[in-house]
């Protein structure tokens, strides 16, 4: 067998479909707009946020030297956790190095071999991963249909009482855009004796009080039946993942979760940089609206439906017509995200733009008028 | 079903079997030499390293925004792949937000279903959940046993031409501490027309010529039947996974590793911190050999045998034992390891004294004494 020849095989079929994909670095001067990322509230280069992050690499290191159980947990982690699990209404939560890693750890620590996953239909990929790594039985069910749920539920757990079951969804899909009837989904778990685990990657910071998030929007922040996962990477402006409930939740994650116990700790700027974007918008509690203001705009402008969260989708008639779009948007300065298959769940290529509310009034309407120009030339 | 009673009565298990864990946060400014993580050259902490790690979150932002094929792939990460591809002899090099991310990333992305892999019986968490992840069959061996690697090859694809095949391995086994057979690996590998995954978490920095690794030194890179796995958490000082082989390998993995896809890039500190790391490696190439003569003359007076890489582990003949040894230590100022099953594949507890090229001359006299007299009382 030849690796190289296999390999090139690969990425040639990529190019025959139009799939393949390749990494265009950016500078750090740059004069695009961006709104592509997720970094929802422009917290990433918010100059306390900045400034914390360095502040921390230099008073601690680069990185943090260790995994967590052995000598990697700072104080800093502790800090973070607190202020996260107080403003989100949670008892204790868990800091890992990515969402990714968060999502890995608390399914398989949940469940394992004979025991249920009932898993929304478009749930990220690490979430997919996780239910895989933990051997349960998975039962996909349409998307956000909570009758579904409690369908795949009954069915699962009947005349099992021993028999563990987790219901995975998010509370924002970034691709679709719509959010998760999780009062509904709380009932059914807790009626079954199900957890339901929220991926809030997308809720926080955008949705809910202050950006606490659409779990607590819903008045499930410390259900007995609800745990939740959130990245730092997202509106927190950082990098890593936070696994958020019960202490006795974390304390069995602490000691069974392998993705949090083989990897190294969260880097100290990471860790800092998200502590001061949690703190800033908690000094700031009308920052989210910002978002919502603005995606409400423009969905209206773009003749869209607007979303529940900040990422607009904008549905494209093909691969190669949502990659011409983006391209125009990048002529007139502005960076625009476009998911393509296999990225996307039901293989329609999409624009995606990203409400980014760090982004200063006058620029945002400049760009929300090339956006509308671009969309309607392209549709 | 009671979730909060369920993990409370997980936590009170391991408690009464002795194998509670707890997160016992380090401070800033402790006074303590730390033994027991796996900065091996102490760079993390190193001026350059630390500045370099601050300049660019102040640049660029404490995080990167977005995964590596939106918007995420930063100049940064380009340098970083290109100075960590020279440096260790390969075409071509692609940056994980963790060694973990890129360890997951590379299984499911060579094989698949129907497809083999044939495992040490002593690899790292990360590369086992890798295995499961990629649905193929695994073969697990005895732990450097060449000759099992041979014959699980020949058995496998005995009559299936068309099978894919990855040969799992460490260079340096950090529990165990010994080096792997990598020639012999590379030779069994390319006669069955598999591919060697070799993994330098504990050998890049720490061995071969001016630190570039066992692989390096085996005169294997860019060997056609091996890619290697490295992490930025350990000599690199930061956080971060970088995974090394062919150019066509590295799109090919940009094109369908998840962990890598579905994941923000890595945070531009701990990006820039590992490249500060690497540029002082290259330019104090003797700065492993500080490792070298410690970690030799340290075995000698623990009376254990000198690993092939940086961490001595001594035997202890009980995990309470263990965990009083290590306490010892800390009395005297000397943060050692101590591993307990079940992280130890073994079952053997065990101290973890990591060489650290960073400490001080007079400091690591001191703590080499300290340690040979508790090691001594609690034999
Ligand atoms: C819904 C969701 N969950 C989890 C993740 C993973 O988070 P991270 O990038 O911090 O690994 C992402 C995106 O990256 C996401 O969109
Ligand atoms: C052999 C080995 N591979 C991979 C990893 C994972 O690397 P990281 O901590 O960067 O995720 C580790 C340790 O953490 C390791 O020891």
């Amino acid at each position: 067998m030849n690796w190289d020849q296999w390999f090139t095989d690969r990425v040639h079929e990529r190019e025959d479909a139009g799939l393949r994909r390749i990494l265009k670095p950016r500078g750090a001067h740059d004069e695009v707009i961006d709104l592509a990322g997720n970094d929802y509230l422009g917290l990433s280069v918010h100059p306390d946020v900045r400034r914390a992050a360095a502040d921390a690499a230099l008073t601690w290191g680069a990185g943090s030297g260790a995994s967590r159980l052995v000598t990697g947990t700072l104080e800093l982690h502790r800090e973070l956790e607190q202020e996260l699990a107080d403003f989100t209404g949670w008892p204790a939560a868990l800091a890992m190095s990515t969402g990714y890693h968060a999502n890995l750890s608390v399914v398989a620590a949940l469940v394992g071999k004979g025991d249920l996953v009932v898993s929304d239909g478009h749930i990220h990929a690490s979430l997919i991963d996780a239910a895989r790594l933990a051997r349960a039985e998975i039962v996909v069910v349409p998307h956000n249909d909570a009758a579904a749920v409690d369908a795949a539920l009954a069915a699962g757990m009947a005349g099992r009482p021993d028999r563990r079951a987790l219901v995975l969804a998010e509370s924002i899909y970034s691709v679709l855009g719509d959010a998760a009837p999780l009062s509904a989904l709380a009932e059914i778990a807790e009626r079954h004796g199900a957890l339901l685990v929220v991926d809030e990657a997308h809720g926080l910071g955008v949705v809910g009080d202050g950006g606490r998030g659409l779990t607590h929007l819903s008045d499930l922040a410390g259900h007995p039946h609800v745990v939740l996962t959130v990245t730092l990477s997202k509106a927190m402006g950082a990098q890593g993942g936070v696994l958020l409930g019960p202490a006795s939740f974390r304390e069995h994650l602490v000691n069974t979760a392998r993705p949090f116990i083989f990897d190294t700790a969260l880097a100290p700027a990471s860790t800092a940089g998200a502590l001061a974007a949690l703190r800033h918008l908690r000094a700031n509690p009308a920052l989210p609206l910002t978002i919502r203001t603005r995606v409400d705009a423009l969905a209206d402008q773009l003749d869209v439906e607007a979303p529940a969260g900040a990422v607009l989708s904008v549905p494209m008639p093909s691969p190669q017509v949502a990659v011409a779009a983006q391209a125009a948007c990048l002529d007139e300065g502005i960076r625009v995200g476009c998911f393509r298959p296999p990225s996307v769940p039901d293989g329609i290529s999409r624009l995606r733009i990203t409400t980014n509310a760090g982004v200063p009034e006058t620029a945002w309407a400049r760009a929300a008028d090339v956006l509308a120009k671009v969309v309607e030339d392209h549709r």
